[in-house]
């Protein structure tokens, strides 16, 4: 790889796959910030979390360089991808991770869910400013053009300012045109009603993921949940310290 | 399943499988605390973090019942089991979910790719008392022994006390003999040299997940690396907000 020294050096991944729109769009936008490595999984790996690939071993392959851009597509998890990038690809520690842009909400819950959202705090983790971006589109064929400036924006201005160790961004965009960008909380709330059950053939049962999100807090303005409903992009500062701070000396005084 | 209504109900999974060490032993002791139903994944599903099956559905089905024990296996991951649990089984909300016990530790940033974590940051979302337990020993063998007395009184002064919406315990335990329980925080640190890399026969590279941990925080004495270092159980109290709440404000001073 022949990168230019003083460009951003920008690592992309994602978890809908290295052929999904969102990260090609991610990936255009990006290569007017910097130099961009992308390594994504080769296939759709949605609500991976941070899973890791334990039981048998990973590959990755190159699948296209030109000026500019290195493209690889990886067997792993999005979190795999970003630990193969870091410790097989790259010359340098990347100045930015983003990840997306994801069809579908990461908003509240669903962060800790996401193969998006994880594969940001493993960048996170690893020291590096990161940044995951997701539409509230499910469809293959979502419109991301009215996120795009968005992204754009705040990828250059998280590159100016940084982010304290340990913590990185959650952001998240309504469908259709946008009212602007709302610093905002993770939404507490539920799924319910998670499974459609199923019988095959044979009698036996089976039972699908699916589900519908209660809102816990449907009165809070300060939520990302709020934000999206009311058009504005969440921008929520997560981290990868999961420590309850406040709850350490209340368990101090349990009698042990 | 006719359970005793003024006894606790428990509900266990893990992320080592149904025929794990760690499970049986946990099963034991809570089997003495109240009626037990276990939903546990049918293999191992170690580092699956907060995974879902998605792509294709999944099974559960009845190994065991007796007198104040139900257990099942299932095909998915360790969320999976307990959304499962609490969607199709269960028919009132478990007061206490244990995981575990784990073979190796999730002390540290361990917790964000941990299968038994995963777990119970579900039920924790789920607004129930959650516990994991895991043990510094991968040993398919390991001797749980001195861990046993503590994981029972650490359930017991739980389900006393109850906890703040949204937050859990992660407990971990040094091998061997053990000096206390400390109540600490999850520590910084960062898995460094994480992959060995093969060649295949026919001449192509792949990559096993392996690596070392390196504790970026030696000296200080409220982590959960220093507690196990030093022969103790730690306990972190943690959540499933990830909201980096101290941030919040600096990013309102972002000039978007």
């Amino acid at each position: 790889m022949n990168f230019i020294k003083n460009k951003p050096l920008i690592l992309i991944t994602n978890d809908d796959g290295d052929t999904a729109k969102g990260i090609e769009v991610l990936t255009s936008i990006m290569m007017k910030l910097g130099d961009v490595i992308v390594m994504a999984p080769d296939g759709p790996r949605s609500a991976q979390s941070n899973a890791l690939t334990v039981t048998h071993p990973i590959r990755f392959k190159k699948l296209e360089e030109k000026e500019g851009l290195v493209r690889y597509s990886c067997t792993g998890t999005p979190t795999d991808c970003i630990k193969l990038a870091l410790n097989e690809v790259v010359d340098r520690k990347p100045d930015l991770l983003v990840a997306g842009v994801n069809h579908g909400s990461n908003a509240a819950v669903n962060i800790i869910y996401s193969g998006t959202m994880g594969a940001v705090l493993e960048g996170c983790e690893n020291g590096i400013l990161s940044i995951g971006f997701s539409l509230t589109d499910h469809s293959a064929h979502a419109d991301f053009s009215y996120f795009e400036p968005f992204i754009s924006q705040i990828a250059n201005i998280a590159l100016i300012n940084g982010l304290p160790r340990g913590v990185c961004l959650n952001v998240n965009a309504p469908t259709g045109k946008i009212n602007g960008i709302r610093i905002a909380r993770q939404c507490d709330g539920q799924w319910t009603k998670e499974f459609a059950k199923r019988v095959d053939p044979v009698g036996r049962s089976y039972f699908w993921l699916t589900g519908a999100f209660e809102n816990y807090e449907p009165e809070a303005t300060d939520t990302d949940e709020w934000a999206l409903a009311n058009g504005f992009i969440s921008v929520v500062p997560s981290k990868i310290d999961l420590t309850a701070h406040e709850t350490i000396e209340t368990l101090k005084n349990w009698e042990f």
